[in-house]
């Protein structure tokens, strides 16, 4: 995964993709997608995300921040549920998903809105999701940045969408006891439980990712359940790697190595 | 650390101990601590907790839900605060307490109060600590206890005394810009953290305690300053055991051995 691939001009997706874009194989279903170097790629946290959220056979779910689409174009790979929708602000990465979605003949199973999730209640019911995902930006504010405008720093920055904004959007789009999933950073920890917590949506299973086992973890995911009851459990460390340049053999199995 | 130590009548420390009670010796110091095998004993949580905590030289520090006074006996051993105090509403482990602070020679560095947490007011004075400590009851409600008024029940459940109270009493005592240092069990992290945040005690860091590496923590350590910015520190993982029955190299270090 993440492998640059030279696509030949003769092939079928070669239509599909647009200056400077690249086609990258997800190693799942035969599945790809498309990414442009210079915008924004996803990172091993879209794909952690994607391996710790659960969805049922059936299922609805949305993914809010979504991007180039590679929360839901893994999650159909790897569940049963019945329909996916990805919202995102930025029409340039709401059309490279809608592209990937295309080539990976999915546009029965997954639908792309370009919007703001502040306004998330124009373009979806309340309630009616039994899964939402959220790898949302994750800093704070836009301090010292050159380009905010940049669509690299709005998928960073919490620029268009505050981690407040992902929380109440979901509260209001999830069903009673249905499930939200997001990875973000350890350091901002206390705010997002208490946001949680403030909107209902009770935190049930935390994991923290750390790149060797005696450092610091550098992502977390949180899995929530609107109206659920108070008690957690938090799993086991998630290792990245054994040793320099060598993936634990967790990570192995969620890339599909 | 914990191992029981047969006390000889002729020795001084015989006049100290009461019947059925044993010496441990606590490795720090040559200081020794009084308990009880079938009322309460300390366990690792006491031990890994006055290890996470800090105190500065001449701190003043207080030690909530003290038991037979573990926390500031260790502490009192390993940093340079100038006085501690410990609330304790059992008599019988107070007692223990005082009767171990003389045994160390401590009377001077530490005070053991017999009292309700829920009037710590009545004790202490509002904002005159700049660290307090508290290793709490941890289960919830008293439910399937056949008897609740046993010292090991009060010790481990909330009876008289609930996280709400250790927080918002820990809120009242400590100076602003003070750090408060507690021990828990992970399954009520969130339920720790909103409290937290909700009596202005600001989460800074936070290590999870695992008795393998790939097991779900049992433990939780949390250090919180009042007033303080949001932001935390998630710490890499504290592991026990590096195989059955064998400590880490971290554990050693801290228990002494």
């Amino acid at each position: 995964m993440n492998g640059n691939k030279v696509i030949d001009a003769g092939k079928p997706e070669a239509g599909l993709l647009k200056d400077g874009e690249r086609l990258d194989d997800l190693q799942r279903n035969g599945y790809r997608i498309i990414q442009h170097s210079e915008k924004f790629c996803f990172g091993m946290d879209a794909v952690l995300l994607s391996g710790f959220a659960g969805a049922r056979e059936g299922d609805l779910v949305l993914d809010l921040c979504t991007g180039t689409g590679i929360i839901p174009i893994l999650m159909e790979a790897r569940t049963g549920a019945a329909h996916f929708a990805g919202l995102e602000i930025q029409e340039e990465s709401a059309d490279m998903a809608r592209r990937s979605v295309l080539l990976n003949g999915l546009e029965e199973k997954i639908d792309i809105v370009t919007g703001d999730i502040r306004e998330a209640g124009h373009y979806f019911t309340s309630a009616s999701f039994d899964v939402v995902t959220c790898n949302p930006p994750y800093m704070m504010g836009n301090h010292g940045l050159v380009n905010p405008e940049a669509p690299k720093a709005i998928a960073r920055h919490e620029i268009l969408c505050t981690l407040e904004d992902v929380v109440s959007q979901t509260a209001r789009l999830l069903k009673p006891g249905g499930h939200f999933y997001m990875v973000h950073r350890p350091f901002r920890l206390a705010e997002i439980i208490t946001l949680l917590v403030e909107y209902r949506l009770e935190p049930k299973r935390m994991r923290l990712v750390h790149p060797y086992v005696d450092r610091e973890p550098n992502m977390v995911l949180v899995e929530a359940v609107r109206g659920g009851k108070p008690r957690m459990t938090v799993e086991k460390p998630l290792i990245i790697f054994r040793e320099q340049g060598k993936y634990t053999q967790e990570i192995c199995q969620q890339y599909g190595f």
